[in-house]
């Protein structure tokens, strides 16, 4: 269980396909994650999700632990029944919502005390409570738990990763069951020298798949690209990569070339309820009052339902009607623009291409698009 | 076009089986038509509706002409490309919303000025006015413009009858599209003098079929089915009859046995919306806490994706979270529940044992259920 073959490398970067095999299903890499916070993917059915070609969806272990609980989805027969999804399922360790979501939170060298953002009642989690909480939740991949602190204090981010990689150990101390792979995450900021420290200390644990945290929240892409190219000769080749919370066209491709496997991120069902939809080279914005009168679709080489039988106008109306059928259908979009590319993008290292279709893709961001509303 | 042919009709009832043929396909009937109020049926897709075999979809003048306007909606080809549904549509003439809606309105005998309740702005709808954006937004089927009264002021309601037979015939003189059937409207409130009065009126217009509206509006039950009791030997047999915004299952099989063939009503969507699914005899308030560890399906003998796949548990914790998803698979539950209901109904009519079924599901309502929750 949990094998990942390296089935192709691109020559000419970083880039690699795989497949990673879980109990419930193989995952073909590189491969985007929607995010399905509270056991649900906003707005998609799992029919849908398979008709979109999903084949890994992320849950929230803060969220789930609140509401409904996670002793009563293990009651209910674990995640992949209570949310009737059958392909593989990644949980977080709920570090980042402890940090990002919740009230007033203390930490200590044992874990954090926080406040729920539903009720303001006050919790507490610990590496191994964090592990037993993903294990009442059953997912196949679930992650250390981890501080995710703000990437560009250098004192903050050194002490911060002892926490880290301390927890990392009692996590994989805490683990009892065998049908879940439970990742490291490298923490470190934009710190080259705390990245390469945490990367090799993970590795002394042996995980069977590393995740790279704190990155996408605030730093520079520039940070961000370099972050990745110190890591990506220290990794072992062998074991899948996920590059948490990345879920821009153009970041997925450039972490790719840098040997990322694994992404989620909420940008495509949260840019949909905001009436935005993704394309190449940015986003269309329903709310623009140009498009109250477009026939066109969203994009017209787009193989997704809501891009085959509606209009920008109509999708406009919806969106200005606050109708769910606007969620509904750019969610759709959306959730389809990312798979897409990562399934033509996994071809093209496939077919020993990626290097230019990455530089096809990637030149939609560095020109001015002509398209109106990007 | 437009032929309607009555196929079956029970021995014990006033029950019949119909098929009535539009430019946009045949419907079987007695049909129950959901609402896509802002040409959308709320939560769902047009692939979802053929999924749960709706026939017909409703959509409403007032809201479409305020939003996004039926001009854009004839300019993107009418509603049926707009919305992307390809069966039969009917469009209400925009009556009742302008008085049940809207914000301070103005009757005279050539029409009625009223307020957007979106932004407050000035308009006028007409007989003719009606017709034009009915005609606009190029619905199978559309209806005259009439007045909705309050049903119990005998005073009122003749003043204003008089009133809407003048617009009736006025909406059939300014009818330009052959594409297109125009309904009369029967009002008159609980008056039975009223009713035979409209209903032999609008025959000598001869429309190619009958609505009843001004019902289920706060009348009693029993007057409810008296008016309809009145109509049955009047209205013509070889005409297609329409009940105006009835929608529950008892109210459908108690007006289907009182001869009706066509339903419409927003209450299977918006039950949804407020996390509540329809059931035999009831209710099922997913709002209850004692369905938080329930791992059954809402009901275990439904066919619906919802019932096949999700607990009530599930359901509740959707419920709670506010997630789109929760409205989404409550209203394919609850549009199943109607359309199943009367596509068993139909069969039954069709097998002379109209009476029986009824009695059976009417049974339901008849008795306090055991059943919790409803």
């Amino acid at each position: 269980m949990f094998q990942f073959e390296l089935i192709a490398a691109d020559p000419e970067s970083g880039a690699r396909a795989g497949r990673f095999h879980t109990p419930h299903g193989v995952i073909s890499t590189p491969v985007f994650a929607p995010v399905g916070t509270q056991a649900t993917v906003k707005a998609l059915r799992p029919a849908d999700l398979v008709e979109l070609g999903a084949q890994l969806v992320l849950a929230n272990t803060y969220h789930l632990y609140l509401r409904p609980g996670d002793d009563i989805v293990q009651e209910m027969g674990g995640l992949h029944r209570f949310m009737a999804w059958p392909g593989p399922i990644l949980t977080d360790s709920g570090g980042f919502q402890v940090f990002s979501l919740s009230g007033s939170r203390k930490i200590d060298a044992d874990g954090v005390t926080f406040q729920s953002h539903i009720d303001g009642s006050r919790h507490r989690f610990t590496p191994e409570k964090s592990i037993a909480i993903q294990e009442n939740l059953a997912a196949d991949i679930i992650m250390a738990f981890d501080e995710c602190p703000p990437p560009d204090n250098y004192d903050y981010v050194k002490e911060s990763l002892e926490r880290t990689h301390a927890w990392a150990a009692r996590c994989l101390a805490a683990k009892r069951r065998s049908d879940q792979a439970l990742f490291g995450i490298v923490q470190g900021g934009i710190f080259p020298d705390l990245r390469q420290a945490s990367a090799r200390f993970l590795m002394e644990l042996d995980f069977p798949g590393y995740a790279i945290g704190g990155l996408s929240v605030g730093e520079s892409k520039a940070d961000m690209l370099a972050t990745l190219d110190v890591l990506h000769p220290i990794l072992p080749a062998g074991k899948p990569r996920y590059l948490m919370g990345v879920g821009t066209a153009e970041d997925l491709i450039n972490a790719v070339l840098r040997g990322i496997d694994i992404f989620d991120c909420v940008l495509p069902t949260r840019l949909a309820r905001h009436g935005a939809a993704m394309l190449l080279g940015g986003r269309l914005n329903l709310d623009n009052a140009q498009y109250t009168r477009d026939p066109a679709p969203l994009d017209a080489t787009c193989g997704c339902y809501t891009c085959h039988n509606f209009s920008r106008a109509y999708l406009r109306h919806l969106v200005r009607a606050n109708e769910i059928l606007g969620h509904v259908l750019l969610t759709t979009h959306n959730v389809y623009f990312l798979l897409n590319l990562m399934r033509q993008l996994r071809q093209a290292i496939l077919d020993g291409r990626a290097a230019g279709f990455a530089a096809e893709i990637l030149r939609h961001y560095r020109v001015p698009t002509e398209q109106p509303g990007l």
